[in-house]
């Protein structure tokens, strides 16, 4: 698994159209036609072939270790598939998607995603310290 | 070599500090406090502890490939260390990203950088359509 962690003061996504790659997927139902927020974690991430639980383990624990350095309660959740070239099968990734999203939720943190599975445009404003970029493999 | 190559309507960096991880890193000389360029490919990229000028043709010969398809001729080469947990010497990831610029600037592009080795607010726009973003490993 593969993560880039970034402390943003605006992400929004525009949810444009299904994706048909990799080949197989099979998109998450549409919730809304935008998602966005601001002052947050964003965490994109990559699954790949061999990641399982533990891996989504190790990547919700530095989440909670990161937030704190960083006095937010604020992610997004960013499934991105541009981080590997050894992606794992759609439906391995998703149903990993939600096991984050649901530890996520489990706790005191406000969590919003971006959509498994679509095109979209995205607009990020990153901040400029030296902890605003991270990246993690698990 | 690791790249995401994205189909921007907007990239815009502050230029806020040295930085001075990974340790023996020497920023380039400062030229501007921001960066943006619009309408453009943004080559966001990793050097490697193996790679050389070969990866950099690669990488070179691919955002040819990729701006003919996209129809632009604008490109921001931006360094950037989190995409891998392997990587570069700093001074050899500043001698290939130089050698990249001026291979670049070598020809019909229109080329700006996002400077080497600084802390830097972020702000991207990028579109949604299927091939607006882009991972290679070269």
């Amino acid at each position: 698994m593969r993560a880039l962690l970034l402390h943003a003061s605006e992400f929004k996504v525009n949810i444009i159209d299904k994706s048909n790659k990799p080949y197989g997927i099979k998109p998450e139902t549409k919730k809304s036609s935008t998602e966005n927020m601001t002052e947050c974690l964003v965490v994109f991430f990559c699954v790949e072939k061999n990641d399982n639980s533990q891996q989504i383990q190790a990547l919700f624990k530095e989440i909670v270790k990161i937030t704190k350095e960083l006095s937010t309660t604020s992610i997004m959740v960013a499934p991105f598939v541009h981080l590997s070239s050894n992606i794992a099968e759609p439906e391995k990734a998703k149903k990993l998607y939600f096991s984050l999203l649901k530890k996520l939720k489990n706790t005191y943190f406000k969590v919003s995603s971006s959509h498994f599975g679509y095109h979209k445009s995205l607009l990020l404003d990153i901040k400029g310290h030296p902890g605003s970029f991270r990246y993690r493999e698990f």
